[in-house]
């Protein structure tokens, strides 16, 4: 190991010297950029927390039993530009042809001001999910408006800020009503339903003991079939078909005496001329915000929408996120994550869903991009986009082909025994179509133009007269045409010049603090840098314009990433094989244990369905293995925060027969690296069980340790969290995981690309390699990083996390160290002896915190009363100590609490954070200054950020507020008044 | 003329409609996105100004003896997708060479984060100028940095904020020489300059009478030689070549009783490694900061530097722009524009330079790429960069060549007979080099790897170990090795993380008003929508890497691009031919008088060099005709504004025999229309004179009337104005000319790439087609507005400025108005009686605005006490009405003094603008509130921006800072305590 981390060091000295050899390597090394310290930082560190190098502080805090003392195998770094090259060369290996696939894919216009202000704009980028209400109000109202979005073109109750994708959506919405009705054990899926939702309904279905009935849903018998707790049906029909909605609505209803719901999987742009879900009683409408600017992207990220109708009890059963309007201290509306009370985090394994994300970017993509074309302009898309394909149908009619349909949307359905000799024809002439047994789709979009369709019209026969055939298409909607009006928010009538679409991104952009302002150390969370070179690629069109059913040899350069960082991830992880199909960290979870139950299946183990889990874990640990079909039976902590192996021991000994798997991260859940780890792996698999690590804390095992390596047989990775996906203000995440051999068989399919193992899983998202247009983003940091690179990152994120430790200690207890004192990549500092003295609690310094510029650590988690404190080997000294000098100087105000200089009902502490609108005030009756509330260090002024005044939760949970109310209303919301403060801590 | 409009209101129509025929048009049409008002906001507004239609009010307001009652060529308009495509495949034609040219061009790596951040940032791109200080400390602060960076890299006393470009820096250089000792009428150029810069200096030095000297400054005997006012080396000379800088001095000084300046032309790459200029008695030095990260895109645009040192005669003879710390009224440093009082727009004629802006925003990337590298970076690069060069002269010397030179930094110089032979070798090999007469010339820069020197080995003969080269090289830099150490300010040893960089750029930017934020209604300015369409080919590679000395074959894209936009501007000014070289407005005037001046010399009148300008006109146009040689006559202004035709036809007549030029602004820099243009073209012209009409106001004539067809002989566009280029936060600026058919042989050459007229004038700017790489701008903007596009645009621009003059003129008086009381696209608001009676003058208002959130409009120009409003046609009418708003609540405030409810001395207004630090002071004792101050309406307190105190003006010229402080020394900035707010009032 010595020898290694010698290696790293050297990387420093290399980039800054003259020695000649190394002259003429290129300039632009990432490695320097990325870790925030100089060298000359950390030798300051080391200093202070008793270390002369990094060699010695890893080789004492890295615990021998899990050091894997080998190199990365990715060998040297490239420089940013070399590996920008690099990846554009492979990047044009994919031959993007036009897309007439459809399937839940569009290609789009992503406004300019959009792409250029949103999207790639780190200051959207780079933020947090919006856990800390007063310094997220920006992208909480972008996220408001998608909400209002959805509600207005479903016209259903109520929508959530977005899931990971359509499939899953769909398979959200089955557990949904399986949850409002756990008897009906039986669910109903159309045939006009992408074949990819069917098929990730039926995955999600198996373990929970779900019968997944398909039928045509025009012949099916609901009224006499057996009960159902829910039928899904495609609106329009994957193929294109657009049903009476109304008749088959009635039809369900008519099921399990009107406990059956109807979830209908749907598209936006048709709903601006299509009747909405809301009006022929849906209860629950999902789907794909995709072609609302935001690039195909070979399958995502995108927002899914999910909207529902109902009283309460549906609602409170939605899964994902929800923003919610609520009310502030200073008595103005403030937006902020609405029931909480639903999720993971808190219903463990009572909780029906896993999902802890949503896809905040890109739903905040979509949502800007219905506020810039307003209702007028998504009218004309769609307006244009049926056009194209109602004159489509007509040319092919008149070309002789069977397209005979009924009333349409975007899609066209072609009867031919030819289909695969046209499709042929099309790849030729430059478009890909779908291809049916019995003939093939064509869908259109919003760039479909006249000589588009006039080469189709070529491959199917001969070319037409576009404009004739326009001029005699068929342009009605049939009998579900849309009425009512579309996208009456003035927030959807106002921003329609890019002058004001620009300074509105920019406005909601100023609200939050992201990490353009300041460090976010979230423990957990691993907010690294997200480097500008691992970000330009993602919107080069050749990654984002390609289809992910576009036939394999046109993504060649797509499938040589894919393999290529695959084969990385395996050896960083130790691991034999790997999928980067989980959208999400949670979804990686629940993969990985299906894989394991498949597993133990495929041995006649069929009974190991125990899942340990220490109670230090998170939510979604208990919720993935309760929706795999495991039982979650949890290990005790020991003091230390350790796992209490005494107690690991007897359960697993009870549970000998039946033991499926452990769950545990590593390092811990308190920023330990646990000496115990390798032995309770050997404990579990002498037990017949299997060993699920979850990687959240990889950031602390890159180049040094590795789950394989360790004992684990499948562990996910972050790639949002260690490989430097950005948050996107919450979401999009990547949870890939990495397995043992014997695990490899079972990684998950896919319906339509054939990808996974021998005897795979179906499959766990929507597309074959998920999030695949944001894997050039780790691509990029593992190869501008290079082995050596990665491996001194980890040791400067460890030290990072010690050097905060050894100077905050003596503010604040650190709860749990390791064996040598010493903590891993994080640490927790202990608030509840100060809460217990002065009433000050944890919340109150995260408040507090945002006074001084800053986004709080990790809040009452993995223990409560608790801060977790995480920086990252990217923030640099200065950063890190004015945080420290922060937190500091909070400690000191706590004192004159304490010292009754400032009384408990009446601080700085209790009344933060200190918004603008209260500094300005003329009356002041508090017994510390403005200038202390507002400025209390020096540097705060340079840069001072406004928070909003602090959000009240309880009202919002009890006042349904979420979406945007009309301008005219919003001045004069009607609320409640709001408890005083004093109450409202009391609750909180 | 009503046919047109009818048409231009048929695009608005078209695009919202559903008519068939239109329907399968593409839909981001760019038309109502730059424009700011929909079509109802535009009948609203007609409705307010008294007209039904656009037709009925553009009719009435531009005068029937303009009009030109055609269609613009550009026909239809391009959607925005369509546009970028197709742009894109005329890039593609450009065959990006690597560059070993040199000659003050060279490839460099723009960091991620800067190209991101800054660049592509309209936070950045789209301020204006900061003669606001108070909303413009951020981009003042990245200038200040400019300015430090290069005083400390040269070594000299004082730099400006940059100019235009190496060769008119070079130029300005003689000039300013010149004015120092002006007896002294000769300047000498050594041989080691780049071709480009002695032919501008020539091309200046000739209408000022000034006999140019080139020699070889190692043989010219400067102790007996005539006197010189100056002169200029190249250092290390453009064949690479780096000579013994103290010698020469020596010599130099030996001239003209040691009255004869040393002016060193130099790099700043070079500098991190030769003893600087400063340090071996340069006066002036300057070069190009264009390798500091701005591409090379054709020619520019990027920063000149100059630096000058010597007592303050020398310093006040200065040209450019200057930064410089103050202090503002809250005691604090505040950077402002300093010394303003040598600049053209106070001494007009009397001014030694027409420069009137910089090329901000490429100085400010320059600065960034110096802060993110520091000291070692740079030095690094520097190092590698000579390493380069002394391994590929050893390599070509091992090959057989006579590459004997002496010391050398980046250029080596081959000699050999079989130049042109081994040029086209290495053009297959994919690389270009400098051809001389006798040999090749080789460049290396930061992208040099040690591939590319074994491609040019095996282009010489064969490849070679480079490693062994290296090893054996001689990288020893001479005598003139620099030995004191660079870039020691804090700020280049703080920020070298990408988190650090971005961190700080975003909090720059934070504290500037750009048009993100809110309108900038500047008269003359034109701060219109800079789409980012328009901005997206700029970063192109394909635009980005070309050398402007490449081949013209390999540039086949530029030109055709070029070619097309030539043929676009010709057609909107109705001129038979154009020049893009001029890279600033000021440039372009001064090309178009020269032109004029070459005219009638063809003629024999070499005698008419007498140029009417108006007494209103902007304070560049005496300068330029100064510089051109002419004699300025003024004309005055009758009290309606318009030019006094009476005083006109007086001078004309009695200056008849010598007219040269009438310079005259259209519509008149009052903001009118006026009728009488046509006549005195044709009185110029009757008695022998050419018309200049500066091009300031363009945007009030496209697609309604054009230069060419009113009259004028050639005119100026600002396509920073009118054409959609962003100001950049005080540049780029690009001032092409349109000409008669008869000025086309005069047109500006080129030394190197072969451009212009048959009789041409020397070049103007440094390359060939000035600021190639942004025309791309101006090209899409016509692209994507089409002929229908651009007319609406102007139309709706008008009736802007007619909708806010007839609101506000409730609360002020409108200056001057045209025959039908209408303004064109901007108008005057007359503070002078409000003045007159409280004691507020428009420079409060201007502050006061601040408070609001605003910009202020420009300020007593062209009128004393006046403010001059130009919202542009992409401020939509929320925007107008809010700025109306702020300025009728002002015009109350005003009120309030004038009826003694505010003492004149303590009011909102003269103690605006009102900061943050102000706001939360405990003590307040102003006879308004806190809330008044900060919040003074509703819409403020939604996006409050916060100004800084104000800066006193006087302070800052009397005391000269004009570089970062170091860090330590910051804080306790020694000041001189500042005069009382009353006295700085008195005095401003």
């Amino acid at each position: 190991l010595g020898r290694s981390v010698r290696c790293n060091l050297q990387i420093a000295v290399r980039c800054a010297s003259t020695a000649r050899g190394d002259l003429l390597k290129p300039s632009d090394s990432l490695i320097d950029r990325h870790i925030g310290p100089s060298e000359s930082e950390i030798a300051e560190m080391l200093a202070v927390v008793g270390y002369k190098s990094l060699d010695e502080f890893m080789e004492a805090t890295v615990p021998d039993t899990i050091k894997n003392n080998r190199a990365l195998s990715m060998g040297e770094h490239q420089c940013e530009s070399e590996a920008l090259d690099n990846l554009r060369a492979i990047a044009q290996k994919n031959k993007i042809l036009r897309s007439h696939i459809g399937m839940g894919y569009y290609d789009t216009i992503t406004p300019g001001t959009i792409l250029r202000n949103v999207l790639e704009n780190p200051a959207w980028y780079t933020s947090y999910t919006p856990y800390q209400a007063e310094v997220s109000q920006g992208r909480m109202e972008s996220l408001l408006n998608y909400q209002t979005m959805v509600k207005d073109l479903t016209a259903m109750d109520l929508a959530n800020a977005s899931l990971l994708d359509e499939g899953t959506a769909a398979a959200e919405a089955m557990s949904m009503c399986l949850s409002i009705n756990p008897k009906a054990k039986r669910f109903f899926v159309s045939d006009t339903c992408h074949p990819q939702s069917l098929a990730v309904i039926r995955q999600r279905a198996e373990p929970l003991g779900v019968e997944v009935v398909v039928a045509d849903h025009r012949d099916y018998d609901f009224e006499n079939g057996p009960d159902l707790c829910g039928a899904i049906v495609q609106y329009p029909a994957s193929d294109g078909r657009v049903d009476n909605m109304t008749e088959l609505s009635g039809k369900i209803k008519s099921n399990a005496k009107g406990k059956c719901k109807l979830v209908v999987a749907t598209d936006l742009l048709a709903l601006a001329k299509l009747q909405p879900p809301g009006e022929f009683g849906a209860d629950i409408a999902l789907g794909s915000a995709q072609r609302f600017g935001v690039p195909m992207g070979y399958g995502g990220p995108h927002a899914a929408f999910f909207a529902v109708s109902g009283g309460s009890n549906i609602v409170r059963k939605m899964p994902g996120r929800i923003m919610g309007i609520s009310v502030d201290a200073d008595g103005n509306p403030g937006i902020r994550l609405t029931l909480q009370t639903r999720e993971q985090h808190i219903r463990r394994d009572k909780a029906t869903s896993n999902v802890c994300t949503a896809q905040a970017l890109l739903a905040n993509i979509a949502a800007m991009y219905g506020i810039y074309h307003g209702p007028e302009g998504i009218r004309r898309i769609a307006d244009r986009t049926h056009a194209c394909a109602a004159t489509a149908r007509l040319g092919l009619e008149k070309l002789g082909y069977d397209v005979d349909q009924g009333a349409i949307f975007d899609t066209i359905r072609v009867r031919t025994d030819k289909a695969e000799e046209l499709a042929a024809k099309g790849v030729e002439a430059g478009f890909n179509m779908r291809v049916f047994e019995d003939g093939l789709g064509l869908s259109f979009d919003e760039t479909t133009t006249s000589e588009h369709l006039n080469e189709i019209f070529g491959v199917f026969g001969h070319e037409l007269a576009v404009d004739e055939l326009l001029a005699a298409a068929d342009l009605t909607m049939g009998p579900m045409e849309r009425t009512s009006p579309i996208l009456t928010n003035p927030v959807f009538n106002s921003h329609h010049s890019e002058m004001a679409m620009q300074r509105y991104i920019f406005k909601l952009a100023d609200r939050d603090i992201s990490l353009t302002r300041s460090m976010i150390p979230l423990g957990s969370c691993t907010m690294k840098l997200n480097a500008t070179c691992e970000m330009i690629p993602v919107t080069w069109p050749e990654f984002g314009r390609m289809h992910p059913f576009a036939p394999l040899d046109q993504a060649a350069g797509y499938q040589a990433m894919i393999q290529e960082l695959s084969d990385d991830l395996c050896n960083i992880t130790g691991f034999a094989g790997i999928t980067l199909q989980p959208n999400s960290g949670a979804q990686g979870e629940y993969t990985g244990l299906l894989a394991i139950r498949e597993y133990h299946r495929a041995n006649g183990d069929d009974h190991r369905k125990i899942c340990l889990i220490p109670s230090s874990a998170h939510g979604t640990n208990p919720a993935s293995a309760s929706m795999s079909g495991m039982k979650v039976v949890v290990v005790k902590s020991s003091s230390n925060g350790d796992v209490d192996m005494e107690d690991l021991k007897a359960k697993v000994e009870k549970h000998s027969e039946n033991l499926g798997a452990l769950m545990i991260t590593y390092p811990s859940t308190h920023g330990v690296y646990e000496e115990t780890i390798v032995d309770v792996c050997k404990l579990i698999h002498d037990h017949g069980g299997q060993v699920y690590m979850d990687g959240a804390n990889m950031n602390a095992q890159v180049g040094y340790a590795s789950p394989g390596e360790i004992g684990a047989d499948v562990c996910h990775l972050n790639l949002h969290k260690t490989f430097c996906i950005p948050h996107g203000g919450g979401g999009p995440g990547v949870g890939p995981i990495g397995v043992g051999a014997h695990l490899i068989p079972y990684l998950p399919s896919h319906p339509v690309i054939p990808t996974g193992g021998d005897h795979p899983l179906g499959p766990i998202s929507a597309a074959p390699w998920g999030s695949a247009s944001i894997l050039p983003i780790t691509y990029m940091y593992i190869k501008t990083m290079g082995a050596e690179g990665l491996k001194k990152g980890t040791a400067v994120a460890v030290l990072n996390a010690n050097y905060m430790a050894t100077r905050l200690s003596k503010s604040f207890p650190i709860l749990y160290t390791g064996a040598n004192g010493r903590n891993a990549h994080e640490f927790i500092l202990n608030i509840n002896p100060l809460k217990t003295k002065t009433g000050i609690s944890e919340k109150d310094i995260a408040k507090r915190l945002m006074d001084y510029g800053f986004h709080a650590p990790t809040m009452s988690w993995p223990a409560v009363g608790t801060l977790m404190v995480e920086p990252t080997e990217s923030e640099y000294k200065a950063e890190i100590d004015r945080y420290c000098t922060a937190l500091e100087s909070i400690r000191a105000e706590i004192q004159d609490v304490e010292d009754g200089i400032f009384p408990a009902d009446d601080n700085p502490l209790v009344n933060a954070p200190h918004s603008l609108s209260k500094i300005v005030q003329e009356e002041w009756d508090h017994p510390y200054s403005r200038e202390q509330a507002a400025f209390p260090l020096p540097f705060v002024k340079a840069a001072k950020f406004w928070p909003s005044a602090r959000v009240n939760d309880e009202f919002g949970d009890r006042n349904l507020i979420c979406s945007c109310p009309p301008m005219e209303s919003y001045d004069e919301l009607e609320i409640e008044l709001p408890p005083t403060e004093e109450k409202v801590k009391q609750k909180n």
